[in-house]
């Protein structure tokens, strides 16, 4: 792939401008949910249309009606883009989002958030910089670089850019859902670059995340709160029953005591046990992100695998109890705990709620109690996964060493993108995630950035990618 | 007692004037918790003490300065009063306050909280009409009754009326360890009119009171909340470890489970078991209290043993954890249990924390978890009892007999009254807690209320009792 490297000089000339073309972005405060911030969400996704334009793609701007439960907010468009049109290339349908979190200066920014702030080391300070307008502009650089070097993308380009990923991905499931036989139905294999490296020197694919089952469990009593010195005593009471069933889920070293759990949980392959320890990443990396060294396991490739290939169960608090400063002598009526399990293949959805289910109401029959429980589902979330061999894969791994010189990561997340799942059951195609920035970058936090580094070396892993994919998907 | 009948027929036909009397004081909003009511406090101590001068007491306004860390308040004063002053007689130590609990007719109530309103079942709404305006006012109007009848008071009356025991009763402890040699010196018994029946029917004399014991159990680990999608599996979770704590401690029937809790408890002697079946007290009672039929014990006896004789343990909350509605995917970084225990005869407070560090330190031990724990001592506060065949009590008990003609249930309560145990353990005489308001009467709720018999019958109640008790004093 020789014809690459007029690519990658482009890239380093052209690195000025992409990082104009970013601080632009980063200037539209493009808030999602942020009521009055939803004009400049709509201003962004007009912009992007403009650029993609102006590279000489075409968009349709999807518009999405009203937002459901509130009326007086136009939905921002997705943007549904195409660059390319032979059939007789492959088509990678590219996913990113143009909206951000919110940021104000007073939050503990060093710097003024939508005022993209290079330092020394060249860090590229600013609101959405690395989630997720840097990576979506990478795709864009990638393009320009293309023509400016005189290649053709080796592939087709179809888009989905949507402005309401910090806000819930609203009327995003539906488009894909009616446009996977109609506007994606070439799309041969998907690429989203929304997520992060594990560390900060090596790249990573990631093949996969964990599902979320989160539940509520509610037990009453009393007809209103008591005193615990009139009726402490002579009384069930609803947090004692509660903090009897919350105990018996997990022990102190994460292992999940509800029966059935385990056998669930998809073996081990040898195959998938090597992946573990060329992965960079370090028991001080754990501890750095954690803020303490409570890990769990003494060694990186066991506490990977909890992460990621490993369900967990989090016991995140409860409502409805005495929860503010202070001594309240209070005997709760109604109390209501809240715990998620993290599900990873081959545990089914409804198969873990009915073990969890069972588990519970057999725990509070042993209580004896005349209090009632109540068990309920709050949310759910199905884990994804992807065969890291499929050539989306192997494309990708060969664009990462060509660029980087290293075999990447590859790695599973351990929190839920639920937008994996949707590409993948409604396309029936392999979606990859192919993350640009790294895990200092702060995406949801005060100070997000993203390295200059990681920018462009990402945008000519990004084309890179491209070129490579086509072959193998050629074979 | 022939000439107790006098009296009562004056109490009877001066009811009307009594019934203005509580009128008057309830008008006044004497609300000690809030800052812009304390004018109408410091009102309500003057215009009380205005009242006892007019039947031809004495009061000395003590003033107690500024309120410590609310400098900006000055705490309303204590009323120490006398009314008789016969070397020859006895002196009974009289204590009550003119504050009053917060209330606005927004809350719930169905008329004006501080207008006193007296419906066709003779039930007198009103802010602070049980608690404990009616019973102050009450051995005023006894004191009238019985100039009015021509009898003079057996006993020589030591007030204390204070006003701020809605609001931790700032300065009163500091008072009567002050006065207990000077102004209460001559004092040989002490009688507080500030509690409830327990049902509605049938008086009471109360002789106990359980203490508490609270405490904080604090489980720290991560530098800050973490993603449990990200961290879960990886890294000891704070809430699992605090939740296996929190359920070491007492099981669903109440049970404490803190080894050597129950050694500490003094064994029931077969006297004070004869006290519990002739209290007037149904299972029904009981339900309608808790509002709900999730009693422990199917008996008024074992029911009522484990409100006033038994230790008890409530879980209230935890403080650091997720407890608003909705699904928060969140591992607590920093999570702090609270509970208390009810303590009873013969539970030291030392010997009783000592236990629980003791038996807390184990359990965490035993989970061999990397996260930190910090138990705490959050408040204590002492149990109180009174020998209930003393002639404070014999006396009260002859006094009830005569004006309901039944003997008095012996009760205790199941939540501290503090200033019972100062005047205990400074004055070293025996108290006595001679309730005049029914357990219906809503002392902190909305729609508080005194029954007009309960008021009218009250005072005479409080009236003969200082004539048994002088009797009994003298044998």
């Amino acid at each position: 792939m020789a014809h690459l490297d007029p690519f990658f000089k482009q890239v380093d000339s052209l690195q000025d401008s992409f990082i104009d073309r970013l601080r632009e972005a980063v200037a539209i405060p493009s808030i999602s949910s942020e009521d009055d911030r939803r004009e400049d969400v709509i201003k962004m996704g007009h912009w992007l249309a403009a650029q993609i334009r102006a590279l000489g793609g075409t968009v349709e701007i999807r518009e999405l009606g009203q937002q459901p439960g509130h009326e007086h907010l136009v939905l921002p468009p997705v943007l549904l883009g195409r660059y390319g049109d032979d059939p007789k290339k492959k088509n990678v349908l590219i996913y990113g989002h143009y909206d951000v979190q919110p940021a104000r200066k007073t939050d503990g920014w060093n710097t003024e958030p939508f005022e993209l702030h290079v330092d020394e080391k060249g860090r590229m300070f600013g609101r959405g910089s690395t989630d997720d307008k840097g990576p979506v502009l990478g795709w864009l650089n990638a393009i320009e670089a293309h023509q400016k070097a005189g290649i053709e993308l080796p592939v087709n380009l179809i888009m989905c850019f949507e402005g309401m990923e910090e806000n819930g991905s609203e009327g995003l499931d539906d488009t894909i859902r009616a446009e996977a036989k109609k506007f994606f139905k070439d799309a041969d294999v998907v690429c989203i670059s929304d997520n992060y490296w594990l560390g900060t020197e090596k790249p990573c694919l990631t093949y996969g995340v964990r599902g979320c089952n989160y539940y509520s469990l509610e037990v009453s009593g009393p007809g209103a709160d008591l005193h615990s010195g009139v009726y402490g005593g002579m009384t069930h009471e609803p947090m004692t029953d509660l903090i009897h069933l919350m105990n018996s889920f997990v022990d102190s070293r994460g292992k999940i005591l509800i029966k059935g759990i385990d056998d669930l949980v998809a073996p081990l392959s040898k195959e998938e046990d090597a992946l573990y320890p060329p992965i960079a990443f370090t028991m001080n990396d754990l501890h750095e992100g954690l803020g303490s060294e409570t890990s769990i396991y003494d060694n990186k490739e066991d506490s990977l695998k909890h992460k990621m290939r490993y369900p967990s169960l989090s016991l995140h608090g409860i409502e409805g109890a005495f929860a503010t400063p202070g001594a309240k002598t209070v005997i709760p009526a109604k109390v209501t705990g809240k715990f998620s399990i993290r599900t990873v293949p081959n545990m089914e959805i409804d198969d873990v709620t009915a073990l969890v289910e069972k588990h519970v109401n057999e725990e509070f029959a042993k209580l004896k109690s005349k209090n009632k429980m109540k068990f309920k589902v709050m949310h759910v979330g199905k884990w994804w996964v992807e065969d890291p061999n499929h050539p989306n894969y192997t494309g990708a791994a060969k664009a990462v060493e060509r660029v980087f010189g290293v075999k990447p990561d590859m790695t599973r997340e351990g929190g839920s993108i639920p937008v994996t799942l949707t590409f993948q059951s409604e396309l029936k195609k392999s979606v990859l995630l192919l993350p640009m920035g790294s895990s200092t970058d702060g995406a949801h936090s005060i100070n997000e950035k993203l390295d200059k580094r990681n920018y462009i070396e990402g945008t000519k892993l990004l084309g890179a990618y491209l070129h490579y994919v086509a072959e193998e998907l050629k074979q």
